[in-house]
Protein backbone atom coordinates (compact mmCIF):
# COMPACT_ATOMS: atom_id res chain seq x y z
CA UNK A 1 0.00 0.00 0.00
CA UNK A 2 0.86 3.61 -0.67
CA UNK A 3 2.24 5.09 2.45
CA UNK A 4 -0.62 7.89 2.69
CA UNK A 5 -1.07 10.05 6.05
CA UNK A 6 -3.73 9.37 7.75
CA UNK A 7 -6.16 12.32 8.73
CA UNK A 8 -6.16 11.52 13.03
CA UNK A 9 -9.13 10.58 14.46
CA UNK A 10 -11.50 12.30 16.51
CA UNK A 11 -14.61 10.77 18.15
CA UNK A 12 -16.15 9.33 15.34
CA UNK A 13 -20.13 10.71 14.24
CA UNK A 14 -21.03 6.51 13.85
CA UNK A 15 -19.18 3.32 13.91
CA UNK A 16 -20.37 0.66 11.97
CA UNK A 17 -19.41 -3.19 11.94
CA UNK A 18 -16.38 -2.12 9.53
CA UNK A 19 -16.66 1.32 9.12
CA UNK A 20 -15.88 4.41 11.15
CA UNK A 21 -17.82 7.79 10.43
CA UNK A 22 -15.82 11.14 11.30
CA UNK A 23 -16.74 14.81 10.76
CA UNK A 24 -14.85 16.79 7.74
CA UNK A 25 -15.95 19.78 7.09
CA UNK A 26 -19.77 21.27 6.34
CA UNK A 27 -20.87 19.50 3.65
CA UNK A 28 -18.77 16.48 3.80
CA UNK A 29 -18.04 12.96 6.39
CA UNK A 30 -14.68 10.96 6.21
CA UNK A 31 -15.35 7.68 5.59
CA UNK A 32 -12.79 4.79 7.27
CA UNK A 33 -12.17 2.03 6.14
CA UNK A 34 -10.86 -0.59 9.39
CA UNK A 35 -9.60 -3.95 9.28
CA UNK A 36 -12.41 -5.10 10.95
CA UNK A 37 -14.83 -8.11 9.90
CA UNK A 38 -17.68 -9.31 11.08
CA UNK A 39 -20.27 -11.95 9.76
CA UNK A 40 -23.82 -13.22 11.30
CA UNK A 41 -24.86 -10.36 13.21
CA UNK A 42 -21.29 -9.79 14.12
CA UNK A 43 -21.48 -12.93 15.80
CA UNK A 44 -18.11 -13.86 13.88
CA UNK A 45 -15.81 -11.48 14.11
CA UNK A 46 -12.42 -11.03 12.89
CA UNK A 47 -9.42 -8.62 11.80
CA UNK A 48 -7.02 -8.62 9.43
CA UNK A 49 -4.71 -6.45 8.86
CA UNK A 50 -4.92 -4.94 5.38
CA UNK A 51 -8.76 -5.81 4.51
CA UNK A 52 -9.95 -2.16 4.92
CA UNK A 53 -7.13 -1.05 2.76
CA UNK A 54 -8.74 -3.75 0.02
CA UNK A 55 -12.44 -2.86 0.76
CA UNK A 56 -11.64 1.26 0.45
CA UNK A 57 -9.69 0.83 -2.64
CA UNK A 58 -12.78 -1.22 -4.57
CA UNK A 59 -15.56 0.79 -3.02
CA UNK A 60 -13.01 3.93 -4.78
CA UNK A 61 -13.04 2.22 -7.63
CA UNK A 62 -17.15 0.63 -8.03
CA UNK A 63 -19.20 3.96 -7.03
CA UNK A 64 -17.35 5.82 -9.65
CA UNK A 65 -18.42 3.20 -11.93
CA UNK A 66 -22.00 4.01 -11.18
CA UNK A 67 -21.81 7.55 -10.71
CA UNK A 68 -20.55 7.49 -14.43
CA UNK A 69 -23.45 5.47 -15.30
CA UNK A 70 -25.86 7.73 -13.79
CA UNK A 71 -26.67 7.00 -10.26
CA UNK A 72 -24.92 10.03 -8.22
CA UNK A 73 -23.08 8.69 -4.92
CA UNK A 74 -21.59 9.81 -2.07
CA UNK A 75 -17.97 9.05 -2.78
CA UNK A 76 -15.85 12.60 -3.72
CA UNK A 77 -12.26 10.99 -3.98
CA UNK A 78 -9.49 9.02 -1.79
CA UNK A 79 -7.93 10.89 1.38
CA UNK A 80 -5.59 8.27 2.14
CA UNK A 81 -5.55 4.56 1.49
CA UNK A 82 -8.05 3.41 3.68
CA UNK A 83 -10.41 6.58 3.81
CA UNK A 84 -13.01 8.23 1.24
CA UNK A 85 -14.23 11.92 1.64
CA UNK A 86 -18.28 11.38 1.34
CA UNK A 87 -21.05 13.71 0.89
CA UNK A 88 -22.92 14.21 3.96
CA UNK A 89 -25.92 12.54 3.80
CA UNK A 90 -29.12 11.41 6.38
CA UNK A 91 -29.05 8.06 5.43
CA UNK A 92 -32.36 5.94 4.64
CA UNK A 93 -32.80 3.30 6.79
CA UNK A 94 -32.83 0.39 4.42
CA UNK A 95 -30.56 -2.36 2.79
CA UNK A 96 -31.38 -2.94 -0.56
CA UNK A 97 -30.59 -5.64 -2.48
CA UNK A 98 -30.29 -6.64 -5.76
CA UNK A 99 -30.10 -10.69 -7.15
CA UNK A 100 -28.86 -11.88 -10.11
CA UNK A 101 -28.17 -15.43 -9.43
CA UNK A 102 -29.44 -17.22 -5.91
CA UNK A 103 -27.07 -17.50 -3.05
CA UNK A 104 -27.28 -17.05 0.76
CA UNK A 105 -30.40 -15.93 2.47
CA UNK A 106 -32.57 -16.82 -0.35
CA UNK A 107 -32.02 -19.94 -0.68
CA UNK A 108 -31.93 -20.78 2.94
CA UNK A 109 -35.32 -18.41 3.04
CA UNK A 110 -37.11 -19.54 -0.15
CA UNK A 111 -35.49 -22.54 -1.32
CA UNK A 112 -34.16 -21.39 -4.37
CA UNK A 113 -31.10 -23.28 -5.72
CA UNK A 114 -27.61 -22.14 -5.09
CA UNK A 115 -26.52 -20.26 -8.19
CA UNK A 116 -29.86 -20.09 -10.32
CA UNK A 117 -29.57 -17.80 -12.41
CA UNK A 118 -32.86 -15.18 -11.92
CA UNK A 119 -34.31 -14.16 -15.35
CA UNK A 120 -34.34 -10.73 -14.38
CA UNK A 121 -33.13 -9.06 -11.09
CA UNK A 122 -34.77 -9.45 -7.75
CA UNK A 123 -34.57 -6.42 -5.53
CA UNK A 124 -35.76 -6.65 -2.01
CA UNK A 125 -35.52 -3.71 0.83
CA UNK A 126 -34.39 -5.07 4.78
CA UNK A 127 -34.91 -2.16 7.41
CA UNK A 128 -31.58 -1.63 8.51
CA UNK A 129 -31.62 -2.42 12.14
CA UNK A 130 -29.61 -5.26 13.69
CA UNK A 131 -31.63 -5.17 16.92
CA UNK A 132 -34.47 -6.86 14.62
CA UNK A 133 -31.68 -8.93 12.06
CA UNK A 134 -32.48 -6.50 9.23
CA UNK A 135 -35.88 -7.80 8.53
CA UNK A 136 -37.09 -7.83 5.18
CA UNK A 137 -39.87 -5.51 4.83
CA UNK A 138 -42.09 -4.35 2.08
CA UNK A 139 -43.69 -0.50 1.26
CA UNK A 140 -46.25 -0.69 3.95
CA UNK A 141 -44.09 -1.47 6.60
CA UNK A 142 -41.45 1.26 5.30
CA UNK A 143 -44.21 3.57 5.33
CA UNK A 144 -45.54 2.53 8.63
CA UNK A 145 -42.09 2.51 10.57
CA UNK A 146 -41.55 6.19 8.62
CA UNK A 147 -38.57 4.72 6.74
CA UNK A 148 -39.46 5.51 3.55
CA UNK A 149 -42.44 5.87 0.73
CA UNK A 150 -43.66 4.15 -1.55
CA UNK A 151 -42.55 6.28 -4.08
CA UNK A 152 -38.47 5.99 -2.76
CA UNK A 153 -39.14 2.44 -3.11
CA UNK A 154 -39.77 2.89 -6.86
CA UNK A 155 -37.19 5.45 -7.20
CA UNK A 156 -34.31 2.76 -4.83
CA UNK A 157 -35.61 0.25 -6.88
CA UNK A 158 -34.72 2.17 -10.23
CA UNK A 159 -31.57 3.45 -9.18
CA UNK A 160 -30.43 0.01 -7.83
CA UNK A 161 -31.06 -1.75 -11.15
CA UNK A 162 -29.13 0.87 -12.87
CA UNK A 163 -25.82 0.30 -10.08
CA UNK A 164 -27.09 -3.60 -10.81
CA UNK A 165 -26.33 -3.01 -14.76
CA UNK A 166 -23.22 -1.11 -14.42
CA UNK A 167 -21.13 -2.81 -12.25
CA UNK A 168 -22.05 -6.31 -14.26
CA UNK A 169 -20.72 -4.03 -17.60
CA UNK A 170 -17.83 -3.35 -15.42
CA UNK A 171 -17.34 -7.00 -13.63
CA UNK A 172 -17.76 -9.20 -16.55
CA UNK A 173 -14.90 -8.04 -18.77
CA UNK A 174 -12.58 -9.37 -15.65
CA UNK A 175 -14.19 -12.52 -15.54
CA UNK A 176 -16.61 -12.01 -12.48
CA UNK A 177 -20.29 -12.53 -11.91
CA UNK A 178 -22.04 -10.18 -9.48
CA UNK A 179 -24.47 -13.10 -7.58
CA UNK A 180 -25.83 -10.22 -5.56
CA UNK A 181 -24.75 -7.20 -3.87
CA UNK A 182 -26.38 -4.87 -1.10
CA UNK A 183 -26.95 -1.26 -1.29
CA UNK A 184 -27.64 2.03 0.90
CA UNK A 185 -29.03 5.25 -0.01
CA UNK A 186 -29.25 8.37 1.71
CA UNK A 187 -30.64 12.22 0.95
CA UNK A 188 -27.95 14.73 0.55
CA UNK A 189 -27.68 18.04 2.09
CA UNK A 190 -29.46 19.64 -1.25
CA UNK A 191 -32.22 16.66 -0.43
CA UNK A 192 -30.74 14.98 -3.45
CA UNK A 193 -31.53 11.04 -3.02
CA UNK A 194 -27.66 9.25 -3.38
CA UNK A 195 -25.93 6.07 -3.40
CA UNK A 196 -24.29 6.03 -0.21
CA UNK A 197 -21.93 3.41 2.26
CA UNK A 198 -19.49 1.47 -0.46
CA UNK A 199 -19.61 -1.11 -2.85
CA UNK A 200 -17.07 -4.03 -1.92
CA UNK A 201 -16.22 -7.94 -1.54
CA UNK A 202 -17.76 -6.69 1.98
CA UNK A 203 -21.12 -5.75 0.21
CA UNK A 204 -21.07 -7.52 -2.85
CA UNK A 205 -20.85 -11.41 -3.62
CA UNK A 206 -17.85 -11.78 -6.66
CA UNK A 207 -17.60 -15.44 -8.05
CA UNK A 208 -15.16 -16.25 -10.26
CA UNK A 209 -17.11 -16.50 -13.59
CA UNK A 210 -15.32 -19.80 -14.59
CA UNK A 211 -15.40 -21.88 -11.30
CA UNK A 212 -17.61 -19.61 -9.56
CA UNK A 213 -15.65 -19.59 -6.45
CA UNK A 214 -16.28 -16.75 -3.97
CA UNK A 215 -13.89 -13.71 -4.05
CA UNK A 216 -15.88 -12.07 -1.34
CA UNK A 217 -16.68 -12.08 2.56
CA UNK A 218 -18.20 -15.64 1.84
CA UNK A 219 -14.87 -16.94 2.27
CA UNK A 220 -14.87 -15.39 5.55
CA UNK A 221 -18.21 -16.23 6.42
CA UNK A 222 -18.17 -20.05 5.50
CA UNK A 223 -14.28 -20.54 6.06
CA UNK A 224 -13.40 -21.20 2.21
CA UNK A 225 -9.97 -20.33 2.51
CA UNK A 226 -7.69 -17.67 2.69
CA UNK A 227 -9.71 -14.72 3.72
CA UNK A 228 -6.93 -11.71 3.29
CA UNK A 229 -5.80 -13.52 -0.43
CA UNK A 230 -9.46 -13.61 -1.43
CA UNK A 231 -10.01 -9.40 -0.57
CA UNK A 232 -6.35 -8.38 -2.70
CA UNK A 233 -7.44 -10.76 -5.80
CA UNK A 234 -10.69 -8.99 -5.64
CA UNK A 235 -8.67 -6.02 -4.96
CA UNK A 236 -6.44 -6.81 -7.74
CA UNK A 237 -9.17 -7.58 -10.45
CA UNK A 238 -11.40 -5.07 -9.78
CA UNK A 239 -8.88 -2.02 -9.43
CA UNK A 240 -6.25 -3.63 -11.74
CA UNK A 241 -3.81 -2.79 -9.69
CA UNK A 242 -0.72 -5.12 -8.35
CA UNK A 243 -1.08 -5.22 -4.52
CA UNK A 244 2.24 -4.42 -3.07
CA UNK B 1 -74.96 -27.23 17.73
CA UNK B 2 -78.33 -28.52 14.97
CA UNK B 3 -77.63 -32.48 14.06
CA UNK B 4 -76.69 -32.07 11.05
CA UNK B 5 -75.30 -35.17 8.80
CA UNK B 6 -71.90 -35.37 7.96
CA UNK B 7 -71.63 -36.20 4.34
CA UNK B 8 -68.85 -39.00 5.09
CA UNK B 9 -64.86 -38.55 4.75
CA UNK B 10 -63.17 -40.91 2.09
CA UNK B 11 -59.27 -39.60 2.01
CA UNK B 12 -58.93 -36.15 2.15
CA UNK B 13 -57.21 -34.39 -1.21
CA UNK B 14 -55.40 -32.50 1.52
CA UNK B 15 -54.95 -32.09 4.79
CA UNK B 16 -54.17 -28.64 6.30
CA UNK B 17 -53.55 -28.27 10.53
CA UNK B 18 -57.49 -26.97 11.35
CA UNK B 19 -59.06 -28.13 7.88
CA UNK B 20 -59.42 -31.03 5.45
CA UNK B 21 -60.30 -30.84 1.87
CA UNK B 22 -62.19 -33.71 0.19
CA UNK B 23 -63.78 -34.08 -3.42
CA UNK B 24 -67.24 -33.55 -3.81
CA UNK B 25 -68.27 -33.08 -7.42
CA UNK B 26 -66.38 -31.50 -10.89
CA UNK B 27 -66.62 -28.17 -9.69
CA UNK B 28 -66.73 -28.34 -5.98
CA UNK B 29 -64.92 -29.35 -2.52
CA UNK B 30 -65.55 -30.51 1.00
CA UNK B 31 -63.92 -28.56 3.35
CA UNK B 32 -64.46 -29.39 6.86
CA UNK B 33 -63.70 -27.98 9.81
CA UNK B 34 -61.61 -30.24 11.84
CA UNK B 35 -61.39 -29.71 16.29
CA UNK B 36 -57.25 -29.50 15.99
CA UNK B 37 -55.78 -26.24 17.40
CA UNK B 38 -51.74 -25.52 16.35
CA UNK B 39 -49.93 -22.50 16.66
CA UNK B 40 -46.23 -21.57 16.56
CA UNK B 41 -45.37 -23.65 13.04
CA UNK B 42 -47.39 -26.45 14.62
CA UNK B 43 -45.27 -26.72 17.89
CA UNK B 44 -48.73 -26.11 19.90
CA UNK B 45 -51.24 -28.18 19.28
CA UNK B 46 -54.18 -29.32 21.09
CA UNK B 47 -57.71 -31.10 19.77
CA UNK B 48 -61.24 -29.13 21.81
CA UNK B 49 -64.66 -30.57 20.64
CA UNK B 50 -66.86 -27.79 19.19
CA UNK B 51 -63.72 -25.69 17.89
CA UNK B 52 -64.48 -26.52 14.41
CA UNK B 53 -68.14 -25.93 14.87
CA UNK B 54 -67.92 -22.45 15.79
CA UNK B 55 -64.75 -21.46 13.21
CA UNK B 56 -67.08 -23.39 10.16
CA UNK B 57 -69.94 -20.71 11.34
CA UNK B 58 -68.14 -17.86 11.98
CA UNK B 59 -66.35 -18.33 8.35
CA UNK B 60 -69.88 -19.30 6.90
CA UNK B 61 -71.16 -15.66 8.13
CA UNK B 62 -67.76 -13.94 7.26
CA UNK B 63 -67.31 -15.16 4.15
CA UNK B 64 -70.31 -13.92 2.49
CA UNK B 65 -70.14 -10.70 4.34
CA UNK B 66 -67.40 -10.10 1.92
CA UNK B 67 -68.79 -11.47 -1.34
CA UNK B 68 -71.80 -9.04 -0.49
CA UNK B 69 -68.93 -6.25 -0.71
CA UNK B 70 -68.08 -7.54 -4.07
CA UNK B 71 -64.62 -10.24 -3.29
CA UNK B 72 -65.88 -13.41 -4.46
CA UNK B 73 -65.25 -15.91 -2.31
CA UNK B 74 -65.06 -20.18 -2.99
CA UNK B 75 -67.52 -20.33 -0.39
CA UNK B 76 -71.23 -21.79 -1.61
CA UNK B 77 -73.34 -23.45 1.55
CA UNK B 78 -73.14 -25.33 4.62
CA UNK B 79 -72.92 -28.49 4.06
CA UNK B 80 -72.93 -29.48 7.71
CA UNK B 81 -72.33 -28.36 11.28
CA UNK B 82 -68.59 -28.54 10.48
CA UNK B 83 -68.49 -28.53 6.63
CA UNK B 84 -68.50 -25.86 3.90
CA UNK B 85 -69.47 -26.56 -0.06
CA UNK B 86 -66.71 -24.27 -1.58
CA UNK B 87 -66.01 -23.94 -5.33
CA UNK B 88 -62.56 -26.07 -6.67
CA UNK B 89 -60.07 -23.72 -7.01
CA UNK B 90 -56.15 -23.72 -7.55
CA UNK B 91 -54.42 -22.36 -4.47
CA UNK B 92 -51.89 -19.46 -4.83
CA UNK B 93 -49.25 -20.20 -2.61
CA UNK B 94 -49.50 -16.97 -0.50
CA UNK B 95 -50.91 -15.88 2.26
CA UNK B 96 -51.97 -12.19 2.23
CA UNK B 97 -51.68 -10.49 5.96
CA UNK B 98 -54.01 -7.15 6.67
CA UNK B 99 -53.10 -5.30 9.48
CA UNK B 100 -55.32 -2.02 11.14
CA UNK B 101 -53.24 -2.79 14.67
CA UNK B 102 -49.81 -3.99 15.40
CA UNK B 103 -49.97 -7.09 17.26
CA UNK B 104 -48.13 -10.41 17.16
CA UNK B 105 -44.95 -10.65 14.60
CA UNK B 106 -45.12 -7.28 13.18
CA UNK B 107 -44.51 -5.77 16.81
CA UNK B 108 -41.73 -8.65 17.43
CA UNK B 109 -40.28 -8.22 13.44
CA UNK B 110 -40.15 -4.35 13.40
CA UNK B 111 -40.46 -3.36 17.03
CA UNK B 112 -43.84 -1.61 16.32
CA UNK B 113 -46.30 -1.12 19.58
CA UNK B 114 -48.73 -3.36 20.38
CA UNK B 115 -51.91 -2.16 19.52
CA UNK B 116 -50.71 0.99 17.91
CA UNK B 117 -52.91 1.86 14.95
CA UNK B 118 -51.50 2.29 11.36
CA UNK B 119 -52.65 5.31 9.42
CA UNK B 120 -53.80 3.30 6.62
CA UNK B 121 -54.03 -0.88 6.58
CA UNK B 122 -50.47 -2.57 5.78
CA UNK B 123 -50.83 -5.23 3.68
CA UNK B 124 -48.14 -7.89 3.84
CA UNK B 125 -47.55 -11.50 1.54
CA UNK B 126 -46.11 -14.49 3.05
CA UNK B 127 -44.68 -17.44 0.71
CA UNK B 128 -47.31 -20.46 1.95
CA UNK B 129 -44.58 -23.12 2.78
CA UNK B 130 -44.39 -24.42 6.38
CA UNK B 131 -40.88 -25.78 5.11
CA UNK B 132 -39.42 -22.35 5.23
CA UNK B 133 -41.64 -21.27 8.41
CA UNK B 134 -44.12 -18.78 5.63
CA UNK B 135 -41.87 -16.46 5.18
CA UNK B 136 -42.24 -12.71 4.38
CA UNK B 137 -41.45 -12.24 0.54
CA UNK B 138 -42.09 -9.50 -2.34
CA UNK B 139 -43.40 -9.45 -5.58
CA UNK B 140 -39.65 -10.09 -7.58
CA UNK B 141 -39.69 -13.14 -5.07
CA UNK B 142 -42.91 -14.62 -6.00
CA UNK B 143 -42.22 -13.91 -9.60
CA UNK B 144 -39.13 -15.89 -9.54
CA UNK B 145 -40.58 -18.73 -7.50
CA UNK B 146 -43.52 -18.99 -9.88
CA UNK B 147 -45.72 -18.23 -7.05
CA UNK B 148 -47.65 -14.76 -8.53
CA UNK B 149 -46.87 -12.11 -10.55
CA UNK B 150 -46.47 -8.06 -9.74
CA UNK B 151 -50.23 -7.95 -11.78
CA UNK B 152 -51.64 -10.71 -9.28
CA UNK B 153 -50.13 -8.74 -6.11
CA UNK B 154 -51.87 -5.57 -6.75
CA UNK B 155 -55.45 -7.55 -7.61
CA UNK B 156 -55.08 -9.48 -4.50
CA UNK B 157 -54.05 -5.97 -2.57
CA UNK B 158 -56.95 -4.57 -3.36
CA UNK B 159 -59.14 -7.46 -2.91
CA UNK B 160 -57.46 -7.56 0.38
CA UNK B 161 -58.09 -3.81 1.44
CA UNK B 162 -61.74 -4.55 0.45
CA UNK B 163 -61.99 -7.56 2.43
CA UNK B 164 -60.77 -5.39 5.25
CA UNK B 165 -63.33 -2.41 4.96
CA UNK B 166 -65.96 -4.83 4.68
CA UNK B 167 -65.34 -7.25 8.24
CA UNK B 168 -64.53 -4.04 9.74
CA UNK B 169 -67.97 -2.43 8.97
CA UNK B 170 -69.32 -5.50 9.69
CA UNK B 171 -67.80 -6.60 13.14
CA UNK B 172 -67.64 -2.24 14.23
CA UNK B 173 -71.42 -2.68 15.10
CA UNK B 174 -70.70 -6.32 16.82
CA UNK B 175 -68.05 -4.27 19.74
CA UNK B 176 -64.80 -5.95 17.62
CA UNK B 177 -61.73 -4.51 16.45
CA UNK B 178 -59.77 -6.28 13.65
CA UNK B 179 -55.75 -5.38 14.44
CA UNK B 180 -55.57 -8.08 11.61
CA UNK B 181 -56.07 -10.79 9.23
CA UNK B 182 -54.82 -13.44 7.00
CA UNK B 183 -56.47 -14.19 3.44
CA UNK B 184 -55.82 -17.03 0.92
CA UNK B 185 -56.43 -17.01 -2.74
CA UNK B 186 -56.76 -19.53 -5.45
CA UNK B 187 -58.33 -19.48 -9.17
CA UNK B 188 -61.23 -20.80 -10.05
CA UNK B 189 -61.91 -23.22 -12.70
CA UNK B 190 -63.30 -20.22 -14.81
CA UNK B 191 -59.58 -18.84 -13.94
CA UNK B 192 -60.83 -16.31 -11.99
CA UNK B 193 -58.98 -14.79 -9.20
CA UNK B 194 -61.55 -15.62 -5.99
CA UNK B 195 -60.52 -15.80 -1.90
CA UNK B 196 -60.66 -19.19 -0.82
CA UNK B 197 -59.72 -20.53 3.20
CA UNK B 198 -61.66 -19.31 5.83
CA UNK B 199 -62.27 -16.33 7.70
CA UNK B 200 -62.39 -17.11 11.41
CA UNK B 201 -60.65 -17.04 14.50
CA UNK B 202 -57.97 -19.19 13.50
CA UNK B 203 -57.23 -16.61 10.69
CA UNK B 204 -58.45 -13.15 12.39
CA UNK B 205 -57.30 -11.38 15.69
CA UNK B 206 -60.53 -10.17 17.02
CA UNK B 207 -60.23 -7.83 19.87
CA UNK B 208 -63.09 -6.19 22.26
CA UNK B 209 -63.33 -2.97 21.20
CA UNK B 210 -63.70 -2.07 24.82
CA UNK B 211 -61.00 -3.75 26.17
CA UNK B 212 -58.80 -4.66 23.85
CA UNK B 213 -59.60 -8.57 25.39
CA UNK B 214 -58.37 -10.97 22.43
CA UNK B 215 -61.30 -13.14 21.29
CA UNK B 216 -59.21 -15.57 19.02
CA UNK B 217 -56.59 -18.06 18.74
CA UNK B 218 -54.30 -15.95 20.71
CA UNK B 219 -56.40 -17.03 23.77
CA UNK B 220 -54.85 -20.63 22.65
CA UNK B 221 -51.28 -19.32 21.62
CA UNK B 222 -50.81 -17.12 24.58
CA UNK B 223 -52.54 -19.12 27.22
CA UNK B 224 -54.80 -16.35 28.03
CA UNK B 225 -57.83 -18.32 29.54
CA UNK B 226 -60.36 -20.31 28.18
CA UNK B 227 -59.91 -21.29 24.86
CA UNK B 228 -63.16 -22.87 24.15
CA UNK B 229 -65.16 -19.80 25.52
CA UNK B 230 -63.26 -17.91 23.29
CA UNK B 231 -64.38 -19.30 19.72
CA UNK B 232 -68.31 -20.05 21.46
CA UNK B 233 -67.78 -15.98 22.54
CA UNK B 234 -66.46 -14.98 18.90
CA UNK B 235 -68.97 -17.58 17.40
CA UNK B 236 -71.89 -15.84 19.11
CA UNK B 237 -70.50 -11.91 18.53
CA UNK B 238 -70.26 -12.51 14.75
CA UNK B 239 -73.04 -14.84 13.90
CA UNK B 240 -75.61 -13.43 16.11
CA UNK B 241 -76.77 -17.25 17.60
CA UNK B 242 -76.78 -18.40 21.06
CA UNK B 243 -74.35 -21.35 21.39
CA UNK B 244 -76.37 -24.77 22.53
Amino acid sequence: MAAMASTGNPQPLYTGKAKSLFPYDDRHFRMVFRDDLTAFDAVKKATMKGKGYYNCQIAATLLPVVEKAGVPTHFVKLLSDTEHLVKKIKIVKLEVLCRNIAAGSVVKNYGFVEGAEFKKPVVMFDLKEDKFHDPLLNEDIAEALGVATTAEFVKMREMTLKVNTALRNYLEPRGLLLPDFKLEYGYDLDNKLILADEISADTCRFWDAKTRRSIDKDVFRFDKGDVLATYKEAYERITGNRAS
